[in-house]
């Protein structure tokens, strides 16, 4: 645990009207106090939360950097828990850059990506589940997954697992207790009187993991890669969907230039379009390296619509796309049990350019993806765009959950934490059952304890710190 | 002039640790209040400039939507001398877009771009050309950039004008009390005593304009593009100008697939690097699509780098660029007059790959380009990259002007007003030469006056004002 002054430009890159350095640590004032020059010459620390007109001038040079507010923050009542400062200048990236760096001059040291979380999880301000909320908050691309965002960071999951915990906790106590004390007057505990305990506890944790396949696509959304031949229409599918019912639409950083993804919101879940370029082999050199991106975005889907023209017999080149998809183990069956990795994912078959006579019949489809779901689109009138969404949205149960106040799972390493949590009640309850010694009912409760623990962070180790705050974002 | 209550997210987009919504106007308080949520209940309005925690609140739903640090502050002490609320929540866009839609649905209107200067300088908390000293400040992409444009919204252009235009008003008044007042005992001025205040009014401003040429480079940049026929090293260059002194690297927004621009940092002056695919003529249309655009690049840059493989002779296809350049109206001569558009502009000539055999000689060159700088580069040794740099500087007399301390005019407006403001104090002065009525002396110098008053805004029309701040991004 570290407790030295770090800083780091906390708003986002790139231009604005604000953008802020913050400073945390326990010589954050002393540092900061000498870059600051105030009307009138004040030189004292500011009172506590008080922002503070002034300008940044570098110390060595006397030189102006830009005229700000700042607030000194006294500990506790910060997000870290420790002296802050909060430097609110001009939004450009260089004006925040020379503000950092006449700081980071004066001794203080560069922030590591979510050190200031980091410090605040340490010093007892969050906990790790809430840490990570905060994460998600920022992160979040639909309102359904920010509204589980900020319930999780209210500290809604960690009361329920503290709960769970908290029973476990007192089924430990008793059994220890005639353990350490078998001369006293501790009565051994009988089996009957623990069983529904642990049974309690259990269903707790269970109905928590019910809801962590809805939670975790609210939160990383799902993956749905539109496949066919060249001209078939998948780009304008593409655009029609997400004009439909639109998120934050922008082209993912790093999207390769041959494979377009952008987020459309359906129902909630932040559904991910990944527009290919085609997933055949080719002879072109070019066209290759688009093919492989291509089908690496296929591979990756969760969910394929495999778009036809329906005003056009089934070609070979349809064919052969059919065959890679088989191979990449897609199934045609619907229902959202299909997007657990024990199924095959499942693949919408749509007949696009309804609008023109049709030459394609639902029937050879059919034949092709025995129990896939067919559908007939128009991204020219519109027509079938509604039953698309609501046909993805039907495989993945979207919008059944979220409309209720009861907390989901979102992380998939809350989710595992919360698996063997569950693996150990049972087993305790089998050793119960087998009337073994109670030594072995106690090992698998503790064990139950400790997993329940990694949720909200009181047992988490270093390392697993250290991949999750890794994974913040530098200034949060 | 309007001063109902505006609110806009003032932080740049993207995601980061902090965000920030900020609201301004007479009604700021009392629609701000209603949407925070504070530990104990207070419901009164914070002291003013007090960060103060809380939760912001959809007042319809009493959905918690973040958890924020908010600031009240009084006017005239803020930033628009208005009522000013500040919400710093969590730098997710979708988060700020939630805070920022319940504040619109108390009542309070999106703000414009620039609102937030604009309403500094119509409440006079800056003039003109210190609210244009704030886009500046946020766009700046050299530190010499960023230092002309904080010297400017300290008011050292301003004060400098200002005198000039005070100097402007004395003679004026000089000749107009004679005017008005011919049967009182104010002697009628004699021109021999006016000269001489003119002239010094009109020194005052050339010794501002003279800076104007460099002060522009420093805030917009020289854009030099890299041309040349294929596989000469162009892209090489590029990579090797930018390692060598790099600034705020970042590929420009909108640019191309075809021509990639960086900025690098040439003693102050954001260099423009643009990297062209080809200006000859093709047949395959996809690539004359590339050409089309790489030819804009060059017919828009302010210099061109004319890229030769030195370990080859001359080709029909270098040949052909030279042509397109000569038609594109480039010249060969160095030196900083070139950049004005009277002249044509200058062609750098690079022999790259000097560490191989050459087999090109400079004299074909120079015979090509009479009196063009040529240089012999490799971007495998580094061989000639700083005397490239220092050819392009001595171009635009980079570096000479930024290390004193005089105020450089940056910005195009106010050159022309300046130099407007000169010709009239010309005329005004030709005027008096030619012993004119006083009252075209006075006409002449009331329009300088003008001029000057557009630089400060005191002058400045509806139109003009919409024109700068339209400008700027929303939320400053």
């Amino acid at each position: 645990m570290q407790n030295d002054t770090i800083a780091a430009i906390a708003t986002p890159p790139g231009v604005g009207g604000i953008g802020m350095v913050r400073i945390s640590g326990t010589d954050a004032f002393e540092m900061a106090l000498p870059l600051l020059r105030r009307p009138g010459g004040h030189s004292d620390v500011p009172p506590s939360h008080q922002l503070t007109y002034g300008h940044i001038v570098d110390p060595t040079t006397q030189e102006v950097l830009d005229e700000v507010l700042v607030a000194f923050m006294r500990a506790p009542h910060t997000y870290t828990r420790e002296d802050v400062v909060e430097i609110q200048g001009h939004g450009g990236p260089l004006v925040l850059q020379r503000i950092l760096r006449v700081v980071l001059a004066q001794g203080v040291r560069m922030a590591n990506p979510g050190e200031f979380t980091l410090r605040a999880f340490l010093n007892g301000r969050l906990d790790l589940a809430q840490a990570e909320a905060v994460m998600d908050l920022i992160g979040s691309q639909t309102e359904a997954g920010l509204r589980l965002a900020m319930q999780q960071l209210q500290g809604k999951l960690s009361t329920q697992v503290q709960e769970a915990r908290h029973a476990v906790l007192g089924v430990i106590a008793r059994i220890e207790a005639s353990i350490d004390f078998p001369e006293e007057e501790v009565p051994i505990p009988q089996p009957d009187e623990l069983r529904p305990l642990i049974t309690e506890a259990l269903q707790q944790i269970e109905s928590l993991l019910a809801g962590a396949q809805q939670g975790r696509l609210y939160r990383q959304g799902l993956r749905t890669a539109i496949i066919g031949r060249p001209n078939v229409g998948k780009s304008s599918l593409l655009n029609a969907l997400l004009r439909s019912e639109r998120a934050i639409v922008t082209p993912i950083a790093g999207t390769t230039r041959d494979t377009v993804e952008e987020v459309a919101n359906l129902r909630g879940i932040p559904l991910h379009l990944i527009d290919t370029a085609g997933i055949t082999p080719t002879a072109d050199p070019v066209e290759q390296i688009g093919v492989q991106r291509s089908r690496a975005a296929a591979e990756s889907a969760d969910v394929v619509l495999f778009v036809f023209d329906g005003a056009e017999t089934l070609t070979e080149m349809d064919q052969r796309v059919s065959d890679e998809l088989q191979v990449m183990g897609f199934g045609g069956q619907a229902g959202s049990e299909n997007l657990s990795s024990k199924h095959k994912r499942p693949v919408v078959l749509v007949m696009n350019k309804a609008d023109c006579p049709q030459r394609l019949e639902i029937d050879e489809l059919q034949r092709m993806w025995p129990g896939a779901a067919v559908l007939k689109t128009s991204t020219l009138t519109g027509q079938g765009l509604l039953e698309l969404e609501a046909t993805i949205a039907d495989l993945v149960q979207a919008g059944k959950i979220v409309q209720s106040d009861s907390v989901l799972i979102t992380s998939a390493r809350h989710q595992e934490a919360l698996r063997r949590a569950t693996e150990h009640l049972r087993a305790a309850f089998d050793s119960l059952e087998q009337a073994l010694p109670l030594d072995f009912v106690s090992i698998d409760l503790r064990a139950a304890y400790e997993a329940l623990g990694e949720v909200t962070g009181e047992t988490a180790s270093e390392d697993l710190l250290d991949r999750i705050f890794s994974e913040f974002c530098i200034g949060k």
